[in-house]
């Protein structure tokens, strides 16, 4: 069986151009798969065929969005603690709330807080860490699955000695290897889960690993076939600290850990060398690009443009809470943002030819397809457009509930993506669906 | 007669304090100016004395947020058009929206659903930029009165043959002189008008503008004792073009014309020299900071901390819509974040202390005290603060409607705030208030 609905589509299909079909007819299989999308018949009116489902004119439909990089468990500190550097922001923040989360109750009740209020942002797909605690992490997958979240959830690993407090981390390495892979089969093991929520192996980041976790890890990855996500290179500190620890970058030394693989997610990497580009082009890693967190934690501006000129699989992360806005379509904005103040400088004092970067910048259309068909292709999922052989998952915007609720000039498509990019809010999302079924 | 209302307030007295009284006893006067606000007795339970108004613990007041800069007729194209460069965002895109509010009835259908579009967002004073229409300018005022909303409106003049089109401009310097004259006279004489919409004196920029216009619009400060508005070295090119035109900076020029003055509003101003900033100090000028819109226009990032160590007044700006953000509480953000990238640079290429500029950050504090205190003090009203001798003009917050609604530390006020003015949306706001009469 199949079910159909029809909707004006704006999507990108490629990295610099938004296609519209207006009234667009979607047919959809039992499994989410979407079968066809047929453009409409215009000579004899709108809509020739009808549809399971019309979407009223007001409303268009976009891709689901896709959060490439988020801690669930620093959900409650969302939007707090700006000011501290960021070794005190774990250690004295960040950590603490996270070692909370030995208590099942208290993970349950901020997953039911975080999961649908993510699904109301249109957040269809999301690769979260969770905490070191196995029941949490997987209450987290559970919630997800129950919520109809698709989504990749990793136990992380932390065991070092230095890079961790004693009070939140792993016993040893043994003991961190072993907890991700149960983590890994207890997900995998969920009823009903028929891979709308996958694991995914977390080590912390290397300054938290000891090296016999980070080469355990490498060979869990391996053993069980599951994608790997970690930090790499996100600021001036972590950067150098593994070339202290390792004499190498941190791309480099994940990938000789047998941590950088076909679609391992790498957050933030703001600090690649141009070996590291071409070593994650090579084996097809990418990049989970968390531009409102960057300003704040990683010292410069991911240079995005030149990431994706040198063919790396690049995605768009909240890094919440690290990055304080919960909303992929925000990050849109910061994207474009940050890759203008990258291309113009910042100092006022410096000679204007001195002072940026020049093509640098990225546009909306750009960045809207980072959190849609780039964020898929970093995950190798079939998401992220809504083409036939990709999952439906999808959202519906109101254009009559954006602010402004007047429009400078309707019939521009492309004015009327920039402008639903830039201005929705959740207010504005309407339904959305993941893998053909409603969720919000 | 006075009624009272029992709330917690958490405000900003001085630029890097925020101070909470819990469950104050506020009086306002039938002025709307507060007579006293009472810490409440604590000792025999939290609330002494009753109160005409009690608010529920969930919800916090804040005093009224002030928009410094905002383009009212742009309304409409809010959050489009950005990658076009400046020259062409106006002549091919904002000039002709402007144009077509020679029919009023565009404009007041746009006003309408502007202003209480920002009253919901908690802007209880805004600083308007209107068209070169006498008639659209002076409905703004009305529907700003008629909303409740505090506010100045300035009819733009500008009539410059090369810096303007010919379709939208001032046939010359008297013309425009003479309507500027009388839509200050007309929004004074509005019925009802007791000074809560003032007019203010807008010549556009010096690019728009003849020297004939400027110096005329001198005159008319003068003779009509209304505060000034106009926009000062906002770019590279604009601050180049003044220095080409009159051999001096924009802020000197703007000074020679008699426009600048006691608690004058200069937009942007990012590439302002020390001696500007010692002229505007002199004479008790300001910025209106707009950091959203200076990513896209300014090239460069405004130096807040430096503006305000060196005695300026600085307010904030949302800049609609060269700032695709209508919320006063989102400008707040992006000043911090702005101040961020300022002081840690962009460029990953560029060594770590060469990248950015020491001490230029800011934190939530400041940028709210900008949003208020510091925006009240630049246009000289008695606002920004709820405390005795100042209108209540004043923003309840519903903790409980901010996402997350899950909260890391309750019981810390500075954490509570910082999570309030970084996550709150219009969703949150539950109640404003102007001048002592409830508006939302």
């Amino acid at each position: 069986m199949t079910h159909t609905i029809r909707a004006t589509v704006l999507q990108t299909p490629t990295v610099d151009r938004m296609t519209v079909d207006e009234n667009a007819l979607i047919t959809i299989g039992d499994d989410g798969v979407i079968v066809s999308v047929e453009a409409t018949e215009t000579q004899n009116g709108r809509r020739t065929a009808a549809a399971d489902k019309t979407l009223p004119d007001n409303v268009v439909l976009i891709p689901g969005l896709i959060d490439t990089h988020i801690h669930a468990p620093q959900w409650p500190q969302l939007g707090t603690g700006f000011d501290l550097p960021l070794e005190r922001w774990l250690f004295e923040y960040t950590f603490p709330l996270e070692a909370r989360y030995e208590h099942l109750g208290f993970a349950t009740s901020v997953w039911e807080d975080m999961v649908p209020a993510l699904l109301r942002r249109g957040t269809t797909t999301a690769v979260y860490y969770g905490s070191t605690h196995e029941p949490a992490t997987v209450a987290l997958a559970e919630t997800c699955l129950r919520h109809g979240q698709r989504a990749f959830v990793g136990r992380v690993a932390m065991d070092h000695p230095e890079g961790t407090p004693e009070w939140y981390r792993d016993t040893d390495a043994t003991t961190a290897v072993a907890a991700s892979h149960r983590s890994v089969e207890a997900i995998r093991a969920l009823p009903g889960n028929y891979g709308l929520v996958q694991p995914i192996i977390t080590p912390r980041f290397i300054p938290a690993c000891s090296d016999a976790a980070l080469e355990g890890l490498g060979e869990l990855a391996v053993a069980t076939g599951a994608l790997i996500q970690t930090h790499c290179s996100e600021s001036d500190w972590e950067h150098g600290y593994v070339l202290d620890r390792f004499g190498r970058t941190d791309a480099e030394a994940l990938h000789r850990f047998g941590l950088i693989a076909d679609h391992t997610v790498l957050a933030h990497a703001t600090h690649l060398t141009d070996n590291d580009r071409q070593l994650l082009r090579s084996v097809g890693a990418g990049v989970a690009h968390c531009p409102l967190s960057n300003a704040y934690f990683s010292n410069a501006v991911f240079p995005a443009r030149r990431a994706i000129d040198a063919g790396l699989r690049v995605g768009l992360g909240t890094d919440i809470a690290g990055g304080p806005e919960p909303a992929v379509l925000a990050q849109c904005r910061h994207a474009v943002t940050a890759s203008r103040y990258l291309e113009d400088g910042v100092d006022v004092t410096a000679a204007s030819g001195d002072r940026g970067v020049t093509n640098s910048r990225i546009d909306i259309t750009t960045a809207f397809w980072m959190a849609t068909a780039g964020g898929a292709d970093l995950l190798g999922l079939p998401i992220g457009l809504l083409e036939p052989g990709r999952q439906f998952d999808a959202v519906a915007i109101d254009r009559s509930r954006v602010t402004p609720n007047v429009e400078a000039d309707p019939g521009d498509w492309q004015l009327v993506f920039e402008r639903l990019v830039r201005n929705a809010g959740p207010e504005a999302i309407d339904s959305v669906w993941v893998g053909g079924k409603p969720v919000v």
